[in-house]
């Protein structure tokens, strides 16, 4: 490890990045249909470094959930694979043009998708993290640079050994595809100040990681702090759609950063929906209520709602609500608690809906639909490499067009500037 | 001054924020041309203002050239107010959808273009980019902290004077425009610190101020080093296109960051092009050559050409030349030293313009254009407000919708998520 230099890896990157993003998308596909099935081939060989990692997290005392995220299984494997298989179906948006305008002088001006470059991804325990994420960044003709946990780092450095061959064996810069074998802290450090290399870094994990890498990175930081997510029952609401919206939202997947964290109810129609809410809330999942002075009559055991309630991004079978005495002052309450992930209004009504999609700038922005499908596949993006609740660049789910850039392609012949 | 606090005004800018980015385009337009016409009713108080500027600099000893950039006339004044007017003729680009697709299970999904919030802009002694970065602003729905050189300070409060007058006389949050009254670097750090309030950080000027901001910043910076722009004509170029573009790209405004700064010539075509080349380049301006072995014998006291006039940006009547042995010898050169801003190609041949388009990722690429079009109003942006040479979310000339982030919007008639 000792040799291993974050220097020469990010510029190798850099040189192999120019063979990515040259290469057609017949060539890119061949390319992750014959990663799949190495993998697939090697299974073997990458359980049994998987097995390597498990006893080390075994004696370091993982919990058994971080175990069974790490551990592989043939048929784990076999998803992974699959996984990558299916990224050859997603259309690939390099070379792209939407638009060729033409200018008073007769020049032609368009906008064509081309990859970032180089992207790194810092990212905790999941092993298919590695090989997933390489995928798509061959897929949009990006070089990637894989730094996942310590935890995981035999299972991630015998993925990388396959795709590896694979690109060998195809005569194609292996670069395009690095894992970081160094698992310091300090190495993360030195990825992060590789800005004449690397062109996007997107960290996937804790809030404490997001944070530290925005704040040491001087390269872009793609950043998804948590998702404290809204759904507003306006007073124009149908009962039954709010009950479902509501029901789905919040304890279908209460883990995921798309499930519901506050309820808002407008206070003409609390009487009736609440009580309805109380119930489905209870028969579903036995809801945790913190409710408001408002509200809380409503519910069997309910906590009174604190302030830190309305920041609470609980990731499980738990809720915040709070009535509000219109619609401004739901505008207003999600203005204030937003972490800018998914809000949600049920209405009857067009011009509130309107008014809502218009007031609220959260990154996924839903009327009458639950906020379990502000996810990438389900929005269909496909394949989703992560999230951004900031607006550089990318915002809300990001697919393989947010790996992308555009530049301007201008056709003349021979137009001067006068 | 010592009142001032940096973290306030951001502060007060993100409120503001919100305001701004619910302004119609009606209302936007009407308050730009009320600012228009404040600025231009307090000509005489800016230019007294304008005046304690320049008798600062002569104390101070800035250059003619600096000093004419910081002077403000009664026509100039007009200028900035006529700049405002133009802007409300762009098309707005918020609110807009490109799209709007349906899902299979009966959702519609959509981008809206939205503002990105606070911008802060950064740049060195022209007062006019005040009124005018402030405009560009405020028409895609942002507020906008200026903190423009020091130089200009009693200017800059002048016109900001003014924009906060209509803005009071409007009872809108005159937050939307803020400029930074202390001149001090220190102010610079605590600006780029503040990422829980500013969106996105514009510095315009050197190089030097550009890196600073750069590796301090903790918010987004759209970067623009500088521009070594490339013109390669091709074997198959057409003669006359090739001298006419070379002369207007190289002679017309040498100190523009698109004007060419080195010259690539296919060995095929060199014999011919060179002495016609050497002719024009004299007969233009005077140009000093620098020249690789193979050209230097064309020109009258050439110089011969070094690595670092391969690297120069010189802004002025001042070129490198080189022969290059192949087409794939000029991208390789234009890869090594290519600055990111804008590269040209003459040739006839559809093939070889086609795979320059492909294998030049520079910010924008050329077929036989002059490099001078590269600029917002000329690829029909409008009014710029930049350039960025970096990929994260712009690339090459900004207009309006370089201020705009796309949120998700999904309409709904009660879908859940099975």
């Amino acid at each position: 490890m000792t040799s291993f230099s974050m220097d020469n890896m990010a510029k190798g990157s850099k040189i192999a990045s120019r063979v990515a993003a040259q290469l057609t998308t017949i060539e890119k596909n061949a390319l992750l249909n014959a990663m799949a099935d190495a993998i697939e081939a090697q299974a073997d060989i990458i359980i049994n470094e998987n097995s390597k990692d498990i006893a080390a997290g075994e004696a370091k005392g993982l919990s058994a959930a971080m175990l069974d995220r790490l551990l592989l299984t043939p048929e784990r494997v076999s998803d992974i694979s699959n996984a990558i298989r299916e990224i050859t179906s997603l259309s690939d948006p390099v070379g792209d043009i939407a638009n060729l305008s033409l200018r008073p002088n007769g020049m032609q001006v368009g906008k064509m998708r081309i990859p970032l470059g180089v992207i790194a991804m810092i990212y905790e325990a999941r092993p298919n993290v590695t090989a997933e994420a390489a995928a798509l960044c061959i897929k949009s003709g990006n070089a990637v640079i894989l730094r996942g946990g310590s935890e995981a780092i035999h299972s991630n450095l015998a993925l990388a050994q396959c795709l590896h061959d694979v690109l060998d064996s195809q005569d194609i810069d292996k670069n395009i595809v690095s894992v970081i074998p160094d698992t310091s802290r300090e190495v993360i450090e030195l990825l992060l100040k590789q800005r004449d290399s690397i062109d996007l870094v997107i960290p996937r994990g804790g809030e404490g990681l997001i944070r530290y890498v925005t704040e040491n990175s001087q390269i872009p930081v793609i950043q998804h702090f948590k998702g404290v997510c809204h759904l507003f029952i306006d007073k124009y609401a149908a009962l039954n759609k709010a009950i479902d919206i509501l029901i789905n939202g919040k304890t279908q997947r209460p883990s995921a950063c798309n499930a519901i964290e506050t309820l808002l109810v407008h206070q003409d129609i609390a009487n009736e929906f609440l009580p309805l809410a109380a119930k489905a809330l209870a028969d579903a999942a036995q809801v945790k209520i913190h409710a408001c002075d408002n509200s809380i009559k409503f519910f069997k055991n309910a906590e009174q709602a604190s302030i830190e309630d309305y920041h609470a991004e609980y990731l499980a079978q738990e809720i915040a609500i709070k009535v509000v005495s219109s619609f401004d002052d739901a505008i207003k309450h999600i203005n204030e608690y937003t972490s800018d992930h998914t809000e949600v209004i049920v209405s009857q009504d067009t011009s509130r809906a309107q008014k809502f999609i218009r007031q609220i700038n959260s990154s996924v922005v839903m009327v009458n639909a639950s906020s379990r499908f502000s996810d990438g596949g389900q929005l269909g993006l496909g394949s989703e490499i992560g999230i951004s609740t900031s607006k550089l660049h990318a915002y809300g789910p990001m697919g393989l067009a947010s790996l992308t850039t555009e530049k301007f392609v201008v056709l003349g012949d021979g137009q001067v500037r006068p």
